[in-house]
C-alpha cells in the first residue's frame, strides 16, 4: 500500500508554472505576491520561492510558525535555493529575500503605532512588507489609550507623518483616536490579542467599523500586510502629486 | 364568541397583591421596583402604579413609548389615580411620581457623560433613576472621542465628580478614555444608536468590556435605569464610610 | 401633569454652545462635522444648523428619513434659519448647505462605483460628502460581478480616477475584483441590501474584510459619509506631493 | 479497578451489523457511506471497513490526520483486512479502496476549481470521493479573483466541463464570479483558510450563499466530499438524458 | 430650496441605457437578469421594464411588497409600457411579463417541496422563475417532516421528478430526508418562518448546509429564484445529455 | 392585467385536502396540530379551521396578531363557519375552539411560573394549548429571581405541582432556581422580553441551557405551545405508572 | 522564592467541607452531585471524591481526559481512596463508583438513540449517569435520518421504551423524525461532531430548538448528564402514578 | 542567514524606557499597570518587571501559563532581577512582586464569591489584584445556585462585606441572585468554563448583563483583575467618605 503522501493516486502537477504565480502583479498594481505560510505546506512554499527567484521577484512568506523555520531552510539547498539570499524575521514571524530594496530617502517614513507590546507581530509584519517595497516605517508602541499621555506626548512625530497605521486588539480605541486628532490617512489593524469578548479581536475590528472618528479605514483583524498594501496604493498616489498612477 | 380580551377563558388574578410587586425591595436592597413599561399592557402599568401609591413608594415607568402617553394619563382617573402626582420626562421616555424626593445638598451630584446628543435618552434615564432615590446627577453631552479636547476640557469638571457614568454608542470608547485619565469608579453604558456594526450597541458593549483601562464596570445596552441604580449601590457605601451598609 | 417633553423635570441646556459641536475640526483634521440626523430630534438637529451656521460652517444632514424633511423645512425660519440656504439630495437622504462649495477644475474625479443600483443611496451619500468638502466624484452604478465584462469595459475610465470608492450588497465581491485589477487606493464600502446571510450587509463586510485582493480598506456598512472622509484624508497627503499636511 | 475501554461496564454491541452501516445507499440514491474519519476511534473505522468489505463496497475513510495512518494500518492485518487493498491520499487526507472504479472514457471530466494552493486539501478531497464513485475530474489551483486574469485564461478550459465545483477561502467570490461567467452547475465549497473573519470559512460561505451571480449551489465548508455527492447526482440525471435515475 | 428627489444636485442618469442592464446574460449563461424590486425605487424598476422591453426580453420582478403594486401598475402608461404585458402573481409576490413562454410538453415538471403551507411564497417564486424560463414545477406542500407520512405517501411522485427543491423554515429538515431517500439532484431553500432561533431563517440554514445527508445542494435564506436558476443550470446540462451547453 | 391574488397564473390547489392536515396526529402522538398564525394567509387559517372541523378536531390558532382577529371572525360564515364555535384567548394572542375539553378533576393542576408580567402571553399560551388537550394548569406570575422571596414563599405551591413550567427573559435564571430547589420535571421556556443582549430571548435562551441545575429541559423562544405538548408527553406517560403509551 | 502551587501566598480551605459538596440534593432533588472533571485539578476531584466517600453517595466523574485517568488512579490511596472502589468507563470518558445500584428489573428500560456512531461518548454519558441512579438505558447507534429505514425498522422497539432520548449532530434531524412518530417525551441532545457550520455541535442545537415537531425537549450540546437527569425527574413522577414526589 | 529574532533586519528598541510603563498609573488614577503575560515574549515580561522594579513598583504579571514560569525565573538574574523578590501564585496564575503591602487592618476584607471550585483561577487573581494594591479579600467557593442553600446560608457573612464580587460560568446567575439579596455594590464576572453554549463564558456573560436585578455591573469574561480594580475604585471613594478622590 502507498502511504506517502508524494506517491498520492492522482499526483498534483509540480512546479512554479503549475502554482500559477501571479508574477504580473508587480506591473498590473506594484506589488509582489506574498506567500501566506499559515496554510501551505513546505513544498508549496520551495515551490512559490523557485518561481518567485526563477521571476526575479522579492519573496516574502508571511505567518510561518517558528517551528516551521529550522526544517524550511535545510531543504532549500536540495531545491536549488541558497539560503543566504534569505532572511527570518522572528518579531513578524516572516521569511524575505534578503537584501531588501533601499528605501526612498527623501521619503519621510510613514509611521506605524501599536496599543501595547502583544501587538508587536502584527505592527512588525506592516513594516516588513512595505520595506520589501521600498517604504520605510517607524515604529511606536505602547501608546495604547488607557494612559493617553503616552500618545499625546508624542503628537509632534504622529504629525510629521505621512500616513498612520495603527494596531490595536482589547477595545481598539487607538486608531480611533488617532484618527480624531489627525488630518492623515489612518488604517487601522484589529489585533488578536486580548480574551473573553476580546479574543479573536472581534471587539477591536467593530470598535474600529463602528468609530465616530471620520475617515478611519480598516483592515481584517491581523492583517499587517494588508495594512502595508493598502498603504503602498496611497503613499504611490501621493508621490505622483495626485496626477494618476504611471505604474498602472 | 367572546373577542374581549378581559373575558379571556382563564381569567388572570387582579390588583396589586397578584402583581407580586416586590414592595420590600426598598427595605432589602435600598430601592424602589420600577416598571419596565416596553412590553407591559396599560392594565398591567395601572395595577402596578395603584400598587405602588397603596404601598407609599415612588413610581418610576420606564421605556413608555410617547404615543402610549396620553392614553395612560386618561385612563388613570378611573382607576382612582390623579394625574398630577406623576410627571413626563420625555427626553427619558419615563413616567414618575412628582414630585420626587429632594436631593441630600451636601452630596456632590455624580456626572453623566454622553458621547452625542444621541444618546440623551439613556442618559436622561439614568438621571431620572437616581433623582427617584434622592440623588443628583448632570448630564455632559457631546464629549465624543473624535473631538477629544471637548472632553479634556472638562477634566476640572470630571475630577469633582464621586462616580461617572459614562453613555456612548458607535464604538463606545468613551468609557474607556475617561477610565484611563480618573481614579474614581466609572460605570459604562453602551448605547444602541449607530449602524451597520454598531446597529443594537453590540460593538459598543464589546469596546467597554474589553476596555484597556482598568477597572471600567458595564451594564446592559441602553440600560441607563441599571447604571444609576449600579451607582446608587457604590454612593450609599461610600456615605456610610466603607464601615457597612445601615439600610441592609 | 406636565406631559410636554419641553418641560422635563430636570431641563437641558439649550442652544448651540451646549451642543458643544466640534467648529475646529476643519482646523484640526480638514473636515466639517457631519450631522448624523438618524438618532436626533428635530430640535436637536436644528441647533445643530443654528451652531453651524453662526460658526461659518458647511452643514451635511446625512440619513435624514423622507418624511422628516418637510416638518424640519417648516420649522426652519421661526428658528432664524432660510431654508433657501440648504437644499434636499433625494439620492442621498441628506439635507446640505447650498451652493456647496466649487470642486478644484484641475483635480481629476474620484470614482464611486456600485454593484447594483440598490446601492445608490450609499454611493450618493459618498458624493454629497465629498462635494460638501469641494471635491468632485462621478457614480458608476450596475458594475456588478455577475456581468463581470460590465466593469471590463469601463476599465480605461477606472484607470484615470486617482481613488476607487467601490459600494456593494450581497456578497461584496466588488472591490476585491477592482483592487486585483487596479494599482489606486481602493475603499470598499458594504451595503444594507440583501435578504438572508446579506441582510444588514455582513456578508458583503466580510467579504471584504477578507479578501484576497491586497491593501483593499474597509468602512463600517453604509458608511458612504465615512468612505468619502477616508478618501479626503488621501487626497489630500496626494495633492501634498506626500510632504506633509499643511493643515494640520 | 477496571480502566480498559474496552471492559466498559456496559459493552457496546460489536462487529459491522451493529454498526448498522448503511449497505443499501448505492441501491437507493447511488452512493456509498463514506467513513467520516475525525471523531471515530480506531476500533470504529476499522469495524465498518470490515462491513464495507464484506458488503463489496468501495471503502472511503475522509478526514483521516495524518498521524492516525500508521496505527491504523497495523492494526488491520489483525482484524482480517490487507492494506494493500487501500490507499492513502495524502493530498484529501483520505483512506480509499485501490484499486478504485474505472471512470467512462467517454465522459468529460468535470472540473475543480480552487482560489489558492491553500485550498487543495478540500478540492482533492472532491476529486477522490468522485473517484471512488468512477467520475473523473481535473484540478484547477490557483486561479483566486486577485488576479483575474489567471482565470479568463482558462475559460475555454471551463467552458468545456460539464460541471464545476470551485472551493474558496477569504471572501470567496471565485464561485461567484465563475457563475456570473459561464452556463454550468456550479457547487460553491467554502473552504476553512484565512485568519480574522474569513477564519473557519465563515466569510466564504456567506459570501457563496449571498452571491449576486444566479443559480450558484453551496455545500459547508470544507466539504469538498459534499460538493462530489452533489455532482454525482446531476451528472447521472444529465447521463439518463433528463429522463429519470434508473438506479432509484 | 429644491427638496424634489428628482432635482437632486448631482442628477443621476436616466433610461435603461445607464441603468447598465446585463442583456447579454441570456447568451452567456441562458437567464434573464431578474428585478430585485426590494430595495429599487419606482422609477429605477420602471427604467429596468422599460430596457427589457427594449431588448426584447422577458421581465421579472421580485420581491414587490403588496403596497407597491397598484402605484406601480398605474404608472406604467406614462412610460410607455402596458399593463396588460405584466401579470400580478401574488401568491409569489412578483410581477412578471405575460404571457410567459409555453414550457416544453416533453420534459417531465420538476417538483418543488415545501414543508408548510408558511413557505408558500418563497416555492411560488422559484415556481415562477422557472416559468419564466419555459420549465414547468409543481408544488407540494405541507409535507414537513412532522409527520412523515405525508412525505413518505408521496415517494411515487417524488421519484419522477428530474431535481427536487426542498423549501423548509424551522429546523429546515426536509431536504436532508428527501436526500436520504432519493437519488435525484435536491436544492434546499430555508425559508425565513420561524420565532426565536428559527427566526430569520438561519436555523433551517445552518441544518440544511450541516445535513448528514449526502449532496445536498443549498442557496441563500428564501432565494427561490436562486433555486430556480440552480435547477435550470442542472436541467440544460441534463438536456444535452451531459455533452456540454450549447448556449455557452 | 391580473392584479388579484387568487387568480394568480398557476393556481394553488384549494380546500382541507391539499392542506394536507396532519389529522392522524392525535391517534400517532396524542396531539393535535396547530395552526400557527403568524405567517399565514387569512385564507390559509380558514382552510385549515375548515379542516380540522371535518375532522372533528379541536382547533387551536397561535400567533394571531390582534388587528387579524376582527376580519377572521368576519368571514367566517361565508366559509360555513360559525364564529360561536370558538373563542379568542386575548392573553394569549390565540384563537381555540369553544368549549374546551373538560380536564380530568382527578388531576393535580401543573404549574406555569413567569419571571414578570411581561411573560405572560408565552404563559397563557402554554396554558390554553394544555386546556385543548384536557390538561388543566395553573399560572404563578411575578416571581423573578430578583426578589428571591417571592418565590421561596411559594414553594408548597410549587411541590404540589406533577410538573413546572417556567417562562423568563432576561437573564432566565428562574428556571435554574426552580430545578436546583424540587425534584419534578422542570420545562423553561425563554421568552423574548428584554432589551440589548437580552432583547429576542437569546440571553435567556443560553441561560437556560448553560443551567447548573440539573435535569433542566429548554424549548424554542416563546414557545409556549411547544412547553404544553412536552409537558403532556410526560404527564401522560406519568399517568400510565410508566406503562408504556397507550395512545401509541 | 516559593513557585509551589499549594504554597501560594493566599492558602485555599482544604478538605470536603470546604469544597462545600451539595450532599443534600439527593434528599432535595433525587440526584447525587456529579463532579465535572474537565476544568477540576486533581486535588480538587480527589477532595470530591473523599467527600462524596464520607457522605456514602454515589461518584460520578465526569468529562475526566483519558490522560488524566492514570495520575488519578495512583494517586487515590494516598488520599485514603481505594481504585477498586471506582471503575473507568472509557466510552463515556467518565469514572464511577463501582458497583453501581441494581436498576429496578420491573422498569422497561429507556432508549437512548444516536445518529452516528461519532456520538458514542455523549449517549454512553447519559447511560452512565442514569445507571448512577438504578435505571437501565439501551443504546440505539446509527439511525442517522440520512437512511431512514434503519430507524423505521426499529419503530417497535422504540414504542416500548417510556422515554426517548435522541442525540444527534449534523443538522440534529433525529430528535425530530422521533417526536414526529412517536407519543412518548423525547429529549434531544445536541452533539459537537460536525465541522464548518456544525462544528461546535450549534447548527443541531438550533435544528432541535426550531423542530416542527411538538413537544420536543432540548439540552445543552453534548450534554448526555443532563438529559440523563431530565429523564430521571420524569420517570420517578411517572413511577409514582402522576400523584407527586415522595423524595421531596 | 540571520535566523535569531534577535538580529532582526529592522531591530526594536529596548529597555524599559522603549517599552513606555506607564509609571505614572499610580498617581493618576491609584493603580499599577498589570504586565498581561499571555501574548507577550519572556523578553517582554521581563523587560516590564525590570522597568517597575526601576520605578519602585509592584509588580505583576498576570496569565503565566505554568510551563513558562521555570525558564523565566531561570532567566530573571542575568537580567538583574532577584527571583526572591517575587512569588508564584499558581492557583492565579500570576507571577507578583513579594512581599506585597499589608492590608489596612481596620478595613472589613470584602468578598469574592465563587459558583464552582472551577472558577477558583479567576477569583484568586482578584484577589491577588486586591492584594497588590493594600486590599484585603476572601474566598467564598462553591456557592452556584444549583444549590441556593449553600448561598442563603451564608447571607450574614455577605452582609458585613463593603463589596462583593461574583465570579460564575455556566449560566450565571450566582451574582443576579446576590444582588437581588443584598444592598451592596455587586461586580459580576463571567468565567469561561462550560461547554456547548456556555463554552468561553458568553452564556454567562450575557445572563450576567440582562440580569433582572437591578443595579449589577459587570466586567469581561475571566477578567478577575478588572474586576479588582473596579473594586478598588469604589472602596476608595467609600474610604474617602463620598468627598472625592485626594489621589486624582
Amino acid at each position: 500500500m502507498a502511504t506517502d503522501p508524494s506517491a498520492a493516486a492522482m499526483p498534483l502537477p509540480e512546479g512554479p508554472h503549475d502554482l500559477r504565480l501571479d508574477l504580473g502583479r508587480r506591473a498590473r498594481i506594484g506589488m509582489v505576491e506574498a506567500i501566506w505560510g499559515e496554510h501551505k505546506s513546505q513544498d508549496q512554499i520551495i515551490a512559490a520561492l523557485r518561481g518567485l527567484r526563477r521571476g526575479g521577484e522579492t519573496a516574502l512568506v508571511t505567518r510561518l510558525a517558528p517551528e516551521r523555520l529550522a526544517p524550511l531552510l535545510e531543504a532549500l539547498p536540495s531545491h536549488g535555493l541558497d539560503p543566504a539570499h534569505y532572511r527570518h524575521h522572528g518579531d513578524a514571524r516572516c521569511l524575505a529575500s534578503d537584501p531588501l530594496p533601499t528605501p526612498d530617502p527623501g521619503q519621510e517614513p510613514l509611521l506605524i503605532l501599536a496599543g501595547g507590546s502583544s501587538d508587536l507581530t502584527v505592527a512588525a509584519e506592516a513594516r516588513l512588507a512595505l520595506a520589501c517595497h521600498g517604504v520605510a516605517a517607524e515604529l511606536l508602541l505602547d501608546v495604547g489609550v488607557a494612559g493617553l499621555h503616552r500618545l499625546l506626548d508624542q503628537l509632534e512625530t504622529l504629525r510629521r507623518a505621512p500616513l498612520l497605521i495603527a494596531c490595536a486588539g482589547m477595545e481598539g480605541a487607538l486608531p480611533t483616536v488617532v484618527a480624531g486628532l489627525l488630518p492623515q490617512p489612518v488604517i487601522g489593524v484589529p489585533v488578536s490579542v486580548g480574551y473573553g469578548v476580546s479574543a479573536g479581536g472581534q471587539a477591536a475590528l467593530q470598535g474600529m467599523l463602528a468609530s465616530c472618528a471620520p475617515g478611519l479605514c480598516v483592515v481584517n483583524i491581523d492583517n499587517g500586510y494588508g495594512a502595508a498594501m493598502a498603504a503602498l496604493r496611497i503613499l504611490r498616489g501621493s508621490a505622483a502629486g495626485g496626477a494618476g498612477h504611471s505604474s498602472a
